[in-house]
């Protein structure tokens, strides 16, 4: 058996040729033809009412920082379990960030524990859909309307994953928080390299996401005749990816079904093999009853961090590639320069302990198998 | 005569295939083989210490930003001609921009007038080499220096163009400030859809450059063995170009020198053809004594703002796209709403009467002698 690494990006056939095409039609800045039929599938798929590819999930992050006008002193909730990008898109911004802890059973942040962090000086919960699964929307939408704060999906690990309402209804992942931000980094699902979405469901935003994007001035007005000369309105950035890579994630969302069904196979073909077979301590990961799978990882949690760092060897051992995930970001050197240490168990827990196992399109049954029976042999 | 655009993208050949091998080597995220081969690239040709592709050069200058730890109130030194993202960068950590005059016959930076506007506050000098011709890099260098505060240049289209430094050498731009920063944007004369460079010449940045490039964590030293994990050590973003982009951006750098020699070619027959034909009051462009000619643009310069508008509008009858360019500054709403409006005439002046000519690669020699012919017969 060769190296099995934990991650292989898929390409899924029209990528060069869509690449070809963009240079062919002569534009390969963004916001041009293949950045459109991205919008237009993300619009017709999800019901994402406005969408904006950017150059990556923390950019869509840090414009969504500059749409909510965070100030020095202004408070975000987010969970500790998380990637630095979720909160420092605010910090960069000068708010202060709540850390929330995580569920026992699962990484998402426990929603129990949100009211309690709110103050006058929270501008937003930031929510993070870990291994693509959802929050607890339901109620954490009503507690952002409550208290008249916004609510942001992080979802860079969440494309095409659902959430069952308490309605009946089954929400996609991205359409329920005023923001949401998706990754196409060649560690997620669905790919451009590096890459990114911000998805903007409330429509107060949409005027001021144009000027931002369009580096603080209103050359969108200019270009629909509103304005005789675009000039410097707001602050800005630069956030659009190229044409490049919009031609090539446009590749990719037209095989959505088809890499989704086959991750799908991926996940329950690991959840068959080592249900009920784990060693001692080593528990499948957990999926909260109102969350969809969309396949984006599979992860065990052990014991300790000793099960979990002899577990990596012996897989090492074995030529499988296996990673650990975040240290909560209230452990980190950085916060702790400006705030007191505090315990949140459960962020802790996953700290030490969920391990993700190699998981891409072309992981094949047999190396599936052999990694199952690796773990399965582990003492 | 077809529509003459005023700008095209310029293919060298080789971008779908150093694509296609970057697909092949399965990396397509940021960091990877291409992107290593156009630090190196630039480390060789022009001697830039430390590179670091970035999404945009905007980006790049978001990066100095934070670099240099722009806090509320600091105040950044920069040319009121030039594009919002080279005061934005800076604007966003909270910067108050103190806006300069251009030189009377040339719209860089007029450098006698940067010292009577540094303060105690002042962090940075931000130059901008106008179509790629060189600021009076050693006396503001000097300056920079007299008053301890960074030099940056904003170099975004000043690829392969030099200053004549007072001690007889050939400096590439890019290579004297503490900073500089390159676009790639398919305007360019290199291309890459989106994209850019950050250069760093001044060492004591290095460390903190690799740790907010890599969104604030540690994640360099943790490859190289110097921590056992990575973490959340400072602030930071996701600045890294797709492999794909670096790959494109490389089959151009291998052909750098057939790019510019052509570019070369199509100003001097711009310059040639129109020398002494022009209408009456419309004057040729002019390169400053230490400068050279990087062959990025060639624009005019009209009386008025009416005689601009009427050649714009003889040229564009003649299927020909003729561009102005940047509305100065300190004229913006944005600044006006916290600054006192003020007369920076020479900026002004290029805002109301600089013209830019087609300029590409793939322009012919009949086209530019009919679009020479038609401002020659402007009246």
């Amino acid at each position: 058996m060769q190296n099995i690494p934990f991650n292989k990006p898929y390409f899924s056939g029209n990528e060069l040729h869509y690449m070809k095409q963009a240079l062919d039609r002569g534009k390969i800045s963004g916001d041009g033809y293949f950045t459109q039929k991205c919008h237009d599938f993300f619009y017709n798929r999800f019901g994402f009412k406005k969408c904006l590819l950017t150059t990556s999930c923390t950019d869509a992050l840090e414009m969504v920082s500059i749409l909510l006008d965070i100030q020095p002193g202004d408070e975000i909730i987010a969970p500790s379990y998380t990637f630095v990008s979720t909160v420092n898109a605010f910090v960069l911004r000068g708010a202060r960030i709540k850390f929330i802890d995580s569920h026992p059973n699962h990484p998402n942040i426990n929603e129990q524990l949100i009211e309690a962090a709110i103050s006058q000086k929270t501008k937003a919960i930031v929510v993070v859909h870990y291994a693509g699964m959802a929050c607890n929307l339901d109620y954490i939408q009503s507690l952002a309307a409550k208290h008249n704060i916004a609510l942001v999906e992080d979802a860079a690990q969440a494309m095409d994953s659902y959430y069952h309402s308490h309605n009946g209804k089954m929400i996609p992942l991205g359409s329920i928080g005023d923001f949401a931000t998706f990754s196409f980094h060649e560690t997620k699902n669905i790919i451009s390299g590096e890459g990114g979405m911000l998805v903007i469901n409330n429509k107060n935003y949409y005027e001021r996401a144009e000027i931002i994007r369009e580096k603080g001035t209103n050359r969108s007005k200019f270009f629909r005749g509103e304005v005789d000369k675009y000039s410097w309105v707001d602050v800005g950035s630069s956030f659009l990816p190229s044409e490049l890579i919009a031609a090539f994630l446009y590749a990719q969302l037209e095989n959505l079904e088809n890499i989704q069904s086959k991750r799908k196979e991926i996940w329950d073909s690991y959840f068959q093999k080592l249900n009920g077979k784990l060693p001692s301590g080593i528990e499948l990961m957990s999926i909260p009853e109102h969350a969809t799978n969309n396949a984006h990882m599979f992860y065990l949690v052990c014991q300790n961090d000793e099960q979990r760092d002899l577990l990596i060897m012996h897989l090492k051992k074995h030529k499988i590639q296996s990673v650990f995930h975040y240290l909560p970001l209230h452990l980190s050197s950085y916060y702790l320069k400006t705030n007191n240490i505090e315990s949140l168990p459960n962020a802790e827990k996953f700290g030490s302990t969920l391990l993700r196992l190699p998981f891409f399109y072309e992981l094949t049954k047999d190396q599936i198998e052999y990694i199952c029976q690796t773990i399965i042999r582990f003492t």
